[in-house]
């Protein structure tokens, strides 16, 4: 197939509106606000924010089809004919923060970029990945069988990314127990890359919710919960000051209430803290924060 | 008088013992956490952190002394006589965020640099600034006649400075209600500059402390500590994505905890919120982030 933007486009919208419904059904109480905001020349954005869920603190799934004037840089230097040519982009990305600290965040994101020219230009990219304040040995090599299902004899390789991408340089620490995480895709051609690219859109749910609905009703403290929120920090601070995709949201003028959406509901932060060798918050940094090969990858 | 690392560094230190002074007999319970940590070279960070006071949530007051083994490239390209050379630094940092939602959160930072060479090369920097949740009149005038008896001359320009500075882009939107910033700051020469720099530094409290003692004892409730907590969502957003001074200190390896001590102890984000029309929450966008001239500036 030529590269084209509207199957991708369709695919994504579908994997939103699933995305939302099982959302909606593992939140309890809370709906998702919706809204649809068409822009110039059939592109589209559609934001879909929950908040206050009973289970779900907050929520956001949003998609975008969207087209820009000229090429980035970057793209125009490997490929000069491109240059002065228009370009569009399709994505989806979620993130789900809920409210037992016992079940983890986690994140997703696919993207499509085309550029139509009679030698198009093209690339996929995405992934999931996800972040646990607690760590249990089930629910990662879970996560992580379901994004080697997904992905593959790719899966080595799209799981160092993932660990790669998800780093804290200042507090030399990821971000959480990764996933999978693929950019520039053009491999075996567009109909490879998007079939890749649906595989790993449709394990989403498959991964997460197993885990979701195992840890949702785990009993918790205060303490519990001030652990989720200090963790939390460390979210807020990769995404504002590390995240590539949010630094080019907000610098090139996308609406901003959707780009920091992503943002946690709540978070804290102490000075210089560190929990106590041997409890379970501190075995969050010795065992499932340091990269690991939580399933064989053959 | 020779531009010298000695005097602004013994300055700064007990500029530093002044503020964490006064700021602990502010905070009613509560005392700051302090260490002394020297440095190879006769270098020095003193790291002052208060949580959990009994009025003042967090504070940080960070001096620091260091020194370099090679120039930033900013520096060598407009002094090449200068490549090669090793440098020294010294600053004063604080922040301070008060429980109250009425009383506001400030900034404060004063910076040399120096290179010791036949024609030493040597900046000041710094400025304060405040960030109210709700905003008083009295309050803001006060501050910049502050700021203005601490500048003189240079207030109009050191005022633009600290208004373009204090700029969240992605929001459109000021920090705060500003004050006094300068950079790269020469003129006049070594005496004088740091001059100005201990007048900034000497007018701090003063400024401060008369705001914080008329707004601590303000009854609040629920809605004034939640539109604090969403307004310091903003103070997490310009630190992490926007100050230059945190972005150096990250990227520099810094001791992070010192780095990132600014941030707010608590922080809140909610999707596309608005606060009613008429009401002090929104008059603090109509009325106050917006710059104004609050004193005549001569």
């Amino acid at each position: 197939m030529q590269p084209q933007i509207n199957p991708v486009r369709e695919y994504f919208i579908t994997l939103q509106d699933a995305i939302v419904d099982a959302l909606e059904s593992l939140s309890g109480a809370g709906q998702f606000q919706s809204s649809d905001l068409p822009g110039p020349d059939g592109t589209l954005s559609r934001p879909r924010v929950l908040e206050d869920g009973e289970h779900i603190e907050k929520a956001a799934v949003q998609f975008t089809h969207s087209r820009g004037a000229s090429l980035p840089d970057a793209a125009t230097q490997r490929n000069p004919h491109l240059a002065g040519l228009g370009f569009q982009a399709t994505a989806i990305s979620l993130i789900v923060h809920p409210r037992n600290p016992y079940v983890p965040t986690t994140h997703a994101n696919l993207r499509f970029f085309l550029v139509e020219a009679d030698e198009p230009f093209w690339y996929f990219g995405g992934g999931f990945d996800m972040t646990p304040y607690y760590g249990f040995e089930e629910d990662a090599r879970h996560w992580h069988e379901q994004a080697l299902a997904a992905t593959g004899d790719h899966y080595a390789k799209l799981k160092a990314a993932c660990d790669d991408y998800f780093y804290l340089a200042h507090r030399n620490e990821r971000r959480g127990i990764g996933g999978i995480f693929f950019d520039d895709w053009q491999e075996g051609g567009f109909d490879e890359s998007f079939a890749l690219t649906r595989r790993v859109g449709d394990h989403f749910l498959p991964a997460y919710r197993p885990i979701f609905e195992r840890r949702v009703s785990a009993p918790y403290g205060e303490r519990e919960r001030d652990w989720q929120l200090y963790r939390r920090g460390r979210y807020a601070e990769f995404n504002l000051a590390i995240d590539r995709g949010t630094k080019y949201g907000l610098q090139s003028g996308r609406r901003v209430e959707s780009v920091l959406a992503s943002l946690p509901p709540m978070a804290t932060w102490k000075y210089d803290y560190q929990p106590e060798p041997g409890t379970p918050e501190a075995r969050l940094y010795t065992d499932f924060l340091p990269p690991r090969d939580w399933v064989p990858s053959a």
